[in-house]
C-alpha cells in the first residue's frame, strides 16, 4: 500500500519531508500547496504539482495524509484543525503549554471530518516525549532530565537579530558537561536553569555598533539569556556564513531510577539525539507518522492522535512478521 | 482502574515483580504460584497466598494479569500458551530466534481463550528493540548497533562453571570502547563479533585445579569464548562474593543514518541501559506491559502482542490528558 502525501508550506520543513519521502519507497509525494504564488517556488521532485494553498481542498480525494509543514506560532492553531476536515493530517506542533487546546480543537474537526491527525510529532515533542513516557512508566520512583544541545535555538537567534546594532546570529544551547554527567551517575541533583544549560552566540556587528553595548543587552535580555551563563563572540559574516550555516541539534531524555524492596537498586536510561539538521530530522519523523495516519484511517479509526497513542509497528514499513524475525 | 496480579515462578524475576508490584499503586499482587512447596517459599508482600502451580487454574476470575517469570528455555515456550487459555498473560521470552514460533502458538491459545497476551517484555527483546524500530522508522537508511554490557551474562557464567576444576565463576560482557565510539561519530564501521565486545571472567579454583588448563579451555569454548578476546581472573571465593555477586547488566542500541537530497546529513540515535540489577529492570517492564494487557483485555482486544503492538500510552498509569500536559 502506498500512501499519497501532500505537503502545505514548503520552507525548511516541508524540504525535509520531500527529502524524506523520497527515502521510503511506499510514499509518494503527489503535491505541494505553498502561499506564496506557485510559479515563484521550485521543488526538488520531478512531476509534482505546485498549487495555490486555496486549491487544498480540491485534492481531497487525491491524497491519502496531508503533511502541515508551517509554524507552530500563527499557523498550525488554525491550520491542523481546518485541513483536518478534509484530509488526514500530521503536524509538529511543538508550544508545549498549548498542545491540550490544540489536541481539543484539532481533535473535534478531525472527528467531525471523519480523518485522522497526528500532532506534535518531531522529536521535542515527539521521540523526546514517547522516551519520557516509557521510561516513567517502567521507574515509577525516579527523576527526568531533559537537556537541549549542542544545537542552533531559532528563537533566540531570532531574538539576537533584533537587537538595535546586530546584522545577523545564529545561537547556540548547550548542556552543562557536569550537569550532565551527575544526571548519568544516577545523583538525581536538583538544576536550576543556569545549571542545565549555558547559551553560545555568534554576532555580526553593523558598522560601527557598540560592542560592550550590544553585548550587555544580549546578556540581560529577559526570558532568553537574562537565567543563563551566555557567552557572546563577535565574528565576521563571512565566518558566520562559512561555520554557523547549519542547522545541527539533538540533546538527551535521562531517567533515573530506583528499584527493588527496599530501592536498592539504581537505574538509568538515556536517550540521546545527535542531529546534522535539525528540520530534516522533524521531517522523517512527520513521514513515519504519516504513514501511521494513512493505516489508522484505513482501519477506520478518527480523532486526534500523538505519538503516545500509536502502536510503534504503525510507524514503521515493515510487517509484523518481519518487525518480530528481525528487530525484536 | 485496579489490576491484580498473578506471579508464576518466584525467583529473581518473581520476586522483581513482588517488588515492581509495590512501586504501582494501580497494582495489586493477589497470588504467587510455585512449584516448590509452598510452605517452603517466603515472599515479601505480607497477606498474599502462596499456591502450588496446579491450583493456577481455579483463580482464573481472581486474577486480571498473571504474570510469567519462568525461563525461555524450557518453561515459557509451554506456560505461555498454557496459561493464556485462562488468563491474559505477559511473559519475558528472550529466544531471539523463537520468537516467531512463540508468538504464534501463544497467539492461537489466548485467541481460543479469549485472552491477551503480551511476549518478549523486557529490555532485549523490549526496549532494545522498540528503540530498533522507531529509530529504522524515522532513518531508513542508516544501520543499526546494539552493545550490551558492562553486564552479568548469566549463560556465560554458567558455561564457565561446567569447566572441570572450576568452583565457581561469574562473566561480565563488555563493549569495546574504541568500537563504540566509532559507531557513535556516526561512522557506520563493519564489526566483527570480537571487535564489538570483550568477555571477562572471574573464577574461582577448585582445591588443586590446573590454573593455565582452565584459562584454555574457557578462552577456547566454542559458541560461548572462542568467538572473543577473553580474560581470565582468577580470584578466591571470598573476593566473588564481596565484589561480583550483584547482576548489573546494560547496553546501546545506536542508529545512525542519512537525510537530505544528496544524503548530506547525518543523525545518531542512542538508547541507553545503566541497570543495577538486570532482573528488576526487566520485571519493571513486565508490570507496565501487565497494566497494558489489562487495558487491551477490558476493551476486548485478544490474542498475542509485543511492546511492538501496544500504544505507549497503555504502559503508564497516567490519562491521555495528564500524558499531553505533562510529558509531550
Amino acid at each position: 500500500m502506498s500512501t499519497r502525501i501532500g505537503i502545505l508550506g514548503y520552507g525548511n520543513l516541508g524540504r525535509g519531508v520531500e527529502c524524506a519521502i523520497r527515502q521510503n519507497p511506499d510514499m509518494e509525494l503527489v503535491a505541494v500547496f505553498t502561499r506564496r504564488a506557485p510559479e515563484t517556488v521550485s521543488i526538488l521532485t520531478d512531476g509534482v504539482a505546485i498549487c495555490p494553498v486555496a486549491e487544498a481542498a480540491q485534492w481531497k480525494d487525491k491524497i491519502d495524509v496531508m503533511i502541515l509543514c508551517g509554524g507552530s506560532a500563527t499557523d498550525l492553531p488554525t491550520q491542523t484543525a481546518e485541513y483536518a476536515k478534509y484530509f488526514n493530517v500530521v503536524d509538529s506542533f511543538d508550544t508545549h503549554a498549548r498542545i491540550p487546546e490544540h489536541f481539543a480543537n484539532v481533535d473535534r474537526a478531525a472527528k467531525e471530518g471523519g480523518h485522522i491527525a497526528v500532532i506534535s510529532a518531531g522529536w521535542d515533542p515527539g521521540m523526546f516525549s514517547l522516551n519520557r513516557l516509557y521510561a516513567g512508566a517502567i521507574l515509577p520512583e525516579g527523576k527526568d532530565y531533559t537537556f537541549w544541545g549542542r544545537g542552533v535555538s531559532q528563537g533566540h537567534s531570532d531574538a539576537i537579530r533584533r537587537v538595535p546594532g546586530v546584522k545577523n546570529a545564529k545561537q547556540y544551547t548547550v548542556p552543562v558537561p557536569g550537569a550532565l554527567e551527575a544526571v548519568r551517575a544516577g545523583e538525581n541533583p536538583e538544576l536550576t536553569t543556569r545549571q542545565k544549560h549555558t547559551r553560545e552566540c555568534y554576532v555580526v556587528l553593523e558598522e560601527g555598533a557598540d560592542a560592550a553595548r550590544v553585548e550587555e543587552e544580549i546578556k540581560t535580555m529577559p526570558n532568553y539569556f537574562a537565567d543563563y551563563d551566555t557567552t557572546v563572540h563577535f565574528i565576521s559574516e563571512e565566518e558566520l556564513l562559512a561555520n554557523h550555516s547549519g542547522i545541527p541539534h539533538g540533546g538527551f531524555v535521562i531517567r533515573s531510577g530506583v528499584t527493588g524492596w527496599e530501592k536498592e537498586n539504581k537505574h538509568v536510561i538515556e536517550y540521546q539525539l545527535k542531529l546534522d539538521s535539525n528540520p530534516e530530522f522533524t521531517s522523517s519523523v512527520l513521514v513515519c507518522c504519516a504513514r501511521a495516519a494513512h493505516r489508522l484511517a484505513m482501519e477506520g479509526g478518527v480523532g486526534c492522535k500523538t505519538l503516545f497513542d500509536i502502536a510503534p509497528a504503525y510507524l514503521s514499513v515493515k510487517s509484523g512478521e518481519e518487525l518480530r524475525a528481525g528487530l525484536l
